[in-house]
C-alpha cells in the first residue's frame, strides 16, 4: 500500500493461509490506508470464508486504487472481487506483471485451473543424463552448493516426493537443512504396494516431519496401519496401466489435502510418469561435468516416445552456474 | 606494438604459420618500432625456420620491451627467444594474461606438449543425455540457433570429426556454413574397415573441401584407393583393444599431418573412446528443454566406469542460453 509515494503497509498471506495478505497491510497501514494505492499479486477475494472478503475491506478502508496482477480463478472469486471494488468507486488496474505473479502463484493457480499441486520436477546427472554408475554409486555426482540448493528447492515447496524405489535404495530424509529455515515440506512417497522400510529414516522421523504415502488399493492394510502407527498419512489411490500409483489421482490426492506446490526428486521411473502425463510444470536439471558413460543409469525411465514431435518440452526459464555444477531451469 | 600510448603495428599469425604475428607488425608499424611496446600471446621464435627467428627482428627494429603471456614450448624456442630478447637489453615480462593465451593456443600447445591436436567434444542431446529417439529420429532436438553455432564451432577448429557410424548414418556434410567464413575445416571420418559410402556426401565433395580418413590396417587397399581417387586422404592408424582406431594413434597421425584442433561430433562410440583415453580438451554440450527417456539413444557410448572417481571430469567454463537450448561450456 502506498501513499504520497511512500510504503504505508505491506503483507502477505499468512501460513495456513490466513490472515490474507491485505488484511495484515490494512492493519500496518491503520489510517494511512485512506486514499492509498494497493498493489496485490492476486484478485481480493470476495466470499466470506473465516474472515470477511477481503474486497469489503478495502472498500472499508477508503483506498483509491487497487492494483492486481493476476484474477483469482477460485469460482468463488473470479472477478467478483474486482467488480465489488469497482461498484465501490474504487480504480482497479488488472494485468500488471501477471507473468511474474502467476510463476509466484503457481501452486495456487494450477490447484485451483486443474485440481492438482503444481510439480517441479528435479534432475540432477552427469552430462550424458547418468544418476549413477553401473554399480549405483551416485554420491556425489553434483557438489555441495548445488545439494545445498536442492535444500532451497524443498523449501519452497509444500511436498517433495519420491517413488518407493528412490526410498528404498538411498532411505533419504527429504527434509530442508543447513539453511535456517523452519518450513520443512511434507515428505511423500509413491509406492502401489507400501513397500518402504518400517525401519528407515523417514518411518523413523515420521511423527516429527509429516510422511504422506500413496498406495494402490492393494497394498497390505496391516502395512497401512504400520505407517499410521508411526504417525504416516496414508492415501490409498489408483494405480496406473503401468501397474505405478496413477500420477494424477495421487497428485489430486496431495491437492485435496492441502498441497499446492510438489517437489519430486525421482527415481527415474516416477520422473518419467509424471512427464508421460503432461504433470511436469517445472524442471529443474542439475549438470555436473562428467560422463558416466551408457552403463550409467538413465536419469529418466521410458517414456514411450518414437517421434520428436511426441517429446515433451520445455521452455528454457534460465542457466546458472551453481558451484562447478549448471543449473538449468525450465517450465512448461 | 605500442608507442606513446598508441598503437603502432598489430598482426596475426598469417594462414599457414608464416609470415608469424610478430612480422606484419613489424611491418605495420615500420619506424615506429624504435622504442615501442610489444605484446605477444606466444614467446616469439628463436630459430631459423622459412624466416629468420622473430625474436631477432624485433631487436633489429629496437623495441623497448616485449610482454609475453606465454612461453612456447617448442624444444627449438622453449625460452631461447626470450633470452636473446633480453640479452639484446629489451625489457621481458612473461606471464601476463597467460590462462587466456595459452586456452587461445590449445591447439598449437597440445601439439608441442601432447604430440596430438587438442579435443573439443560437442555433444547435443535432451535433458536426459538422448540423441535420438528408440526409432532414431534425430532432427532436431536442438534449435536453428545451436546449429548454427556448431557451424561457428566448426570454423574454429583446423578438422571436424565422426565416426564411420555417424557419416553411415546421417551422411553429414560436416562443413561450415552459412556465416560468410571462408575457412573450411578438413572433414575427418574413423572408420577401422573404411565403411563409409563412396557415394555420400562426403565422397561427392571431397576435392572441394578435404575429406582425410582414419582406418585400421585391415581395411581393403582397393577401398583406400577408391577414396584416393575421390580426393580424400587415407591413414592407416592402429585399432584399439575394443576393434575401434586407436583414438591417439589417430589424432597424432593428424598432429603430423598440421592439424592442432580436432573438433568431435560424435558419434557416442567414437566420443566414448577419446573420453576413455582422456583425450577430450574441452566439452561443449547443448541440452534441448525436450526429455525423450530411456529408449532413446545415449549420447555417449560406454565407458567401463564402475566408480565415480574413475569418472572424466570437467571444470564448468561457463553458460549460455543459445536460442531455446542452452550451452555448457566445460573444459579438462
Amino acid at each position: 500500500m502506498v501513499k504520497d509515494g511512500r510504503v504505508v503497509g505491506r503483507g502477505w498471506t499468512q501460513p495456513g493461509g490466513r490472515p490474507h495478505a491485505e488484511r495484515v497491510a490494512l492493519h500496518q497501514a491503520g489510517a494511512s490506508a485512506k486514499g492509498a494505492d494497493v498493489y496485490v499479486t492476486l484478485e481480493p477475494c470476495s466470499h466470506y470464508g473465516k474472515t470477511p472478503p477481503c474486497a469489503d475491506a478495502l472498500i472499508a478502508a477508503g483506498v483509491a486504487r487497487v492494483v492486481v496482477a493476476v484474477g483469482d480463478p477460485n469460482p468463488q472469486v473470479a472477478g467478483q472481487g474486482l467488480s465489488r471494488l469497482r461498484a465501490a468507486g474504487i480504480a482497479v488496474a488488472l494485468g500488471v506483471m501477471t507473468q511474474e505473479a502467476a510463476r509466484d502463484h503457481q501452486g495456487f493457480l494450477t490447484l485451483q485451473i486443474q485440481a492438482r499441486p503444481m510439480v517441479t520436477l528435479k534432475l540432477a546427472s552427469s552430462v550424458d543424463g547418468r544418476i549413477a554408475t553401473a554399480t549405483g554409486e551416485s554420491q556425489w555426482i553434483t557438489g555441495p552448493e548445488a545439494r545445498r540448493r536442492v535444500h532451497l528447492m524443498r523449501a519452497c515447496h509444500d511436498a517433495v516426493l519420491v517413488g518407493g524405489g528412490t526410498a528404498r535404495a538411498d532411505d533419504p530424509m527429504l527434509n530442508t537443512r543447513g539453511l535456517g529455515v523452519a518450513h520443512q515440506p511434507v515428505r511423500v512417497v509413491w509406492s502401489r504396494n507400501l513397500d518402504v522400510p518400517l525401519s528407515g529414516a523417514l518411518a523413523r522421523t515420521a511423527r516429527d516431519t509429516p510422511v504422506w504415502l500413496c498406495c494402490g488399493p492393494s497394498a497390505d492394510p496391516a502395512l497401512q496401519r504400520a505407517w499410521e502407527d508411526l504417525g504416516a498419512r496414508v492415501f490409498v489411490v489408483p494405480v496406473g496401466t503401468g501397474g505405478q500409483v496413477a500420477p494424477r489421482e495421487a497428485l489430486q490426492a496431495l491437492g485435496e489435502a492441502g498441497i499446492t506446490r510438489v517437489f519430486c526428486e525421482g527415481g527415474g521411473a516416477l520422473a518419467a510418469s509424471l512427464l508421460q502425463a503432461d504433470l511436469v510444470d517445472r524442471l529443474e536439471v542439475f549438470s555436473a561435468g562428467l560422463a558416466l558413460g551408457a552403463e550409467g543409469r538413465p536419469s529418466l525411465g521410458a517414456l514411450g516416445v518414437d517421434r520428436l514431435a511426441e517429446a515433451p518440452r520445455f521452455n528454457l526459464l534460465g542457466t546458472e552456474a551453481v558451484g562447478r555444477d549448471v543449473l538449468l531451469r525450465f517450465c512448461r
